[in-house]
């Protein structure tokens, strides 16, 4: 039996004083108990607002259901420390586990946490806030920054929101760690993302007259055999190695059994390594459909690891795993752009990130926490 | 401004007393007065009823809306007058000749009649009312059949129908002529058509790791190739060229923009000449797509053009003009499989039908009358 559940289906879910100073796993299960699917941020967002504001060594902005809360110890370097609030959807299967607000289950001796942001990325974001409660010095400033949005359209992003409306408290930072799951190791960057649309036209006719038409499908054949035939490369930047995808995701065309199509159509999505530029991405999809429009709905620029910067090697030690790159694109991106260097490094594994079976375990938060906690007082 | 327009919009539609003895034009526009969209014949049909049971000469079946008449006059041979009552839907732009049950437009200097159904095919249904009245002897038996459902799904047709549960009353005749539009002249037989779905299945994936799935609409590119190589055959059968056709007409595929697909379908459409057995089309098809299981939704035999038969030649030579290949597929297909040959002969333009500017000229009406009634009387 499935059905579209509600946060009224969730008679536990509902807005909570959160308790950041406790153990780091039983402030994720806190977390999780707050409703926070995209556009329903704001108990969070006041939760973490009102525990933030209450520590003496941090001046807290809000801004719509983003919080940046900066530390001014006068440090030479900042660091900043980010990850996002909102969840995706409840899974509409029922009794699945992700449809509970959470549940702790041990598995081989080890304290498992289900529910829905388990994995992504309520483990990380109390991360964030426990060692924002703990350090009241470091080796750095460090810059926490909370935002709402980032499960869905790029437009509605919070954190590209903060980046235009208070680019001053993001752009002093030296450093970025964003504390997406990447299962207990740092990856590097993450690859670009484009998606276009490929269109060909046709002559609409009877199809028992197909000679006074011309078939739009059947010319499709011709960018499909493009992309079977196309190998995807892999590039190494920094050390790591990104994989590329160019992928038909999508395909249409057809108005009627008999009818011959005047139009059919291809969505493609590229996905690029950091050793590109997103104009050089663009030009290369031109190459390979030369002869083509090609119809952009979608383009994102890749971003180098940059495992090369100072606070990046010094990190890398600190955890102590060999670094890997990001395939899947993250916010590391926009830091990117703004000239900071920023990588991923966050509990849980990020391939059941958005499955119905997100969990992660207690373990693996409190390790993200010690490691971060050693690099930043280092 | 467009809308659905229901016969209630129309207020001169509706039953009407048929007068079947007046002139041939006029009396087609008395029938496309009479609304009889798919599904919706009875008031016609009604009133063919009444019209036709009143005539000593005919024995009349009623058929759910269809009606069978006949002679029984003891000629050695037989021939079948078929046509069908109902129309397509009417035109939905409010406005268009279409949606007014029916007017007369001088063009140059040739009366022409507008309307639902102008074309197809009650202009062909005049004449066979207008036959009915008129001929009380002839060369030949005569058996006049109407039926309901004909521009619907094949399940659905009256002929098949009548074909079913009357089939005595039809299969003693000797040839049959169906007055579909063939804008004066003779066409014979019809191409043959079927349509079947073609899967690729692939492994869903998320795109950023493409290489853990496996990409069906790629797959899909091989089908669209063969599709656009493939070289379309024109047959000569009984001295007409029947010309054929393989096309896709719908193609579909993916499930979201960051997903690899893990289905694609193509719909496809063949068009064969009746050279052709539907067990030889089948076979032909399948050694196209060598390698993929065809999923059949839809076969129709084409029919021979019958062109051979003694009675054939006969009303070949009293219409004057030289028979043509019908493309498109017609009921003839249903007599020709129940070993009746037949043609299709019938006023109006084929490639007018199920526009919204069907038309049809007095002139072509009455002549296809006179054609049929010298052939008849001969």
């Amino acid at each position: 039996m499935t059905k579209t559940l509600a946060p009224s289906d969730f008679e536990s879910y509902g807005p909570k004083t959160l308790d950041i100073g406790q153990d780091v796993a039983q402030l994720t299960q806190d977390l999780l108990d707050i409703f926070s699917v995209s556009g329903e941020e704001k108990c969070l967002a006041d939760a973490v607002e009102q525990q933030l504001t209450a520590l003496s060594h941090l001046s807290v902005v809000r801004n719509g259901d983003s919080i940046i809360a900066r530390t001014n110890w006068g440090k030479s370097q900042r660091v900043v420390l980010a990850g996002h609030l909102d969840t995706v959807p409840l899974p509409q299967v029922e009794g699945s586990l992700g449809t509970v607000p959470s549940r702790w289950i041990e598995e081989d001796g080890e304290q498992i946490l289900y529910g829905r942001g388990a994995t992504d990325m309520k483990g990380g974001v109390a991360v964030q806030l426990a060692l924002a409660a703990t350090l009241t010095d470091a080796a750095y400033d460090i810059t926490y920054v909370f935002y709402d949005h980032e499960e869905v359209a790029s437009e509605l992003s919070g954190l590209a929101r903060l980046m235009r409306e208070h680019r001053d408290l993001l752009t002093d930072a030296d450093f970025a760690v964003l504390l997406e799951p990447t299962d207990g190791t740092i990856e590097g960057g993450c690859n670009g993302t484009m998606r276009f649309w490929v269109h060909c036209a046709g002559k609409a006719a009877h199809s028992g007259r197909a000679w006074v038409g011309e078939n739009a499908i059947h010319k499709m054949g011709d960018v499909l055999t493009r992309l079977a035939t196309y190998k995807p490369q892999t590039y190494e930047v920094e050390g790591l190695a990104y994989r590329e995808g160019l992928n038909a995701v999508q395909i249409r065309g057809g108005v009627a059994g008999n009818v011959i199509p005047d139009a059919a159509s291809v969505h493609i999505n590229y996905r690029f390594a950091p050793n590109k530029t997103l104009d050089e991405a663009i030009a290369h999809v031109e190459e390979v459909f030369e002869g083509y429009e090609l119809d952009f709905v979608d383009q994102s620029s890749a971003a180098r690891p940059g495992l090369d910067a100072e606070l990046s090697r010094s990190l890398i030690e600190s955890v102590g795993q060999e670094p890997k790159p990001k395939y899947g694109w993250t916010d590391v991106a926009r830091f990117s752009e703004i000239g900071i260097p920023a990588v991923n490094f966050g509990p849980g594994d990020a391939l059941l990130a958005h499955t119905d079976n997100e969990h992660v375990s207690a373990s693996a938060i409190d390790k993200c926490y010690r490691a971060l906690k050693r690099w930043l007082i280092a």
